[in-house]
């Protein structure tokens, strides 16, 4: 099959036509549409147009509430709260930003939470618009149990994501989104459809064993990556992204579901900060970064999300290039809407 | 040598007596010895009397001000900053900390920025005072360019240290503190020492080349835990607690210094948190905590910190125990002062 380009707003406005087809008010058609066509303008396929179908199975289940209208409390000192009355998490982010990034001016720093929420998108897009305010903003949630705490033997941990970014003048951000987990599952499933073993270090069997085998590793656990380095940070992310803002750590997240084929509910916590504001004077903040970059980048090394802003740039000039398989599933979802997905 | 058993108070004495001899005002003294001897409490040996050399060695060096009065600034929003004029950290952290709780308890999160301060220590023992307040924490610090970043070929990141805590009732907290690096620099020396060669993935050589060997190592650079996203993690720290509040990077710290075997001079940033603030009343954070701690510790995995803390309730109850070399060392820097050390 050929393959179709399709400029950002061609691919926005039929990924909304999916979304409202499917049932998603709006709002939320529009919110999901945005991060979605970011992930295909990025070459981010993993959060592309892949990631609709799930999004029309979470709301078939009825795992989602397709019309929530999120509500942004009053700011309580340097914390921000957005309930997302269980509807997808990306309106209610879009709902609590400015407000974040206001109170993040006027006190030098300020949190955003978002409870109550289904969770389905990369954080980048969430630390790409705080940057774009000029501010630095760290980003964590839960997810769902499929992680083994270092030294133990069963899915207890999500593979709980951990973002940064950090503003840069006249050039795309200092970003980086991680699973802390060593892999993503969806590597696992492809190292299984290749019939390719896995690293060393990446998975348990349902035993608690070491494997390589990735049916065995789907049916027991991942591990965190950095060993009980990571294995801290992706506790300390259920603590403070879970426990602390009220909202549901991964493995009450997967008690919630029973499943990992749905987008999962849980809440999320991002944290903003403001540069001029700290430095107080001291050096300017943004250019002192750039040195740094210069650094890395001079050794060789790759800044995080290179990638991406290439193929963003790339898009900008070429449009966005979907594949025979892919417009054949966008017009199978736009026709058909929620008949065209199956539950698990 | 036989060993000789100290209480925490008789080594305290002995301690701030030794720095005080070094040329360290009343202040500092005690601040620091409140850090070694809580390293020897600890079992934490490299962080306990083996410190003692490195400070005395930084004061004859002239390069921490033996005297400084660390200046708190009134709170600017949700930030509080301590100007540490030159000298250790330690009494820095201590005039600011109080001031940091009881912003986070009024904002729900606050930051203290430690400027222009000589660093010695772990990070523990100030992440270990906010939980005692009933606060999680977060802190960070620059060090030394010592760490390659990956993909990289020579020294400019710090082993950049990652602290967090997060309080529990009746029982020692949830604290992890760990260097970005895969290794603290003196296990490398350690290895040296013993002629072992270094595990795959620790060190680059002077030209960039992966190296098992310790020598070559400490001429080239080490690297960080968990690859690229160690790597960004440490980029991140370099970022916030150097950068962002105006201090120094560990580029700069090294260049400031040129050695290593001095303690070096940056800032630190430090993030607290007031749970039940975050909470608002879902759910009792510290209450949901321990069900999560269970189940880590049910699967038989450890819990960071748990041997500190068992060495802790042990010194408790046997007090500390120094080799013959130790009570050596400290007879040694208690009688000839600054003269028992020598510049590199």
């Amino acid at each position: 099959m050929t393959q179709t380009t399709l400029t950002t707003g061609e691919l926005m406005a039929l990924v909304t036509e999916i979304l409202q087809g499917g049932g998603l008010s709006q709002l939320h058609a529009e919110a999901l549409g945005r991060v979605i066509v970011a992930g295909e303008r990025d070459h981010c396929k993993s959060h592309g147009v892949y990631r609709l179908e799930g999004c029309l199975r979470t709301i078939k289940a009825g795992k989602v509430a397709p019309d929530a209208e999120p509500v942004l409390a009053d700011a309580d000192g340097a914390i921000l709260r957005v309930d997302a009355k269980g509807g997808f998490s990306n309106a209610a982010f879009e709902l609590g930003a400015p407000a974040l990034g206001k109170r993040a001016r006027e006190l030098g720093m300020a949190a955003l939470v978002i409870n109550d929420c289904v969770h389905f998108a990369a954080l980048w897009p969430e630390i790409e618009t705080l940057t774009d305010m000029g501010l630095a903003a760290l980003a964590m949630c839960p997810s769902y149990a499929t992680v083994a705490p270092t030294g133990g033997n069963a899915p207890l941990m999500g593979t709980n994501p951990f973002a940064f970014g950090w503003p840069r003048k006249g050039t795309p951000p200092y970003v980086f989104d991680f699973a802390t987990s060593v892999a993503a599952r969806g590597e696992i499933e492809l190292h299984r459809r290749a019939g390719d073993p896995l690293p060393e270090g990446w998975a348990l069997d349902k035993d608690g064993a070491p494997t390589t085998d990735p049916e065995a590793a789907l049916a027991g656990a991942m591990l965190p990556f950095g060993a009980h380095k990571g294995s801290a940070i992706s506790t300390m992310i259920e603590l403070l992204a879970g426990v602390m803002i009220g909202d549901l750590t991964s493995p009450e997240a997967l008690d919630l579901l029973g499943t990992t084929t749905l987008a999962p509910k849980h809440g999320e916590l991002i944290l903003a900060f403001d540069p001029e504001r700290f430095a107080a004077g001291r050096g300017d903040p943004l250019a002192r970064a750039e040195t740094l970059f210069e650094a890395i980048a001079g050794q060789g090394a790759r800044l995080p999300s290179q990638r991406r802003f290439a193929a963003r740039a790339e898009t900008a000039q070429n449009g966005i290039v979907l594949s025979g398989d892919e417009m054949a599933l966008l017009e199978k979802l736009r026709d058909k809407g929620l008949e065209a997905v199956e539950l698990a």
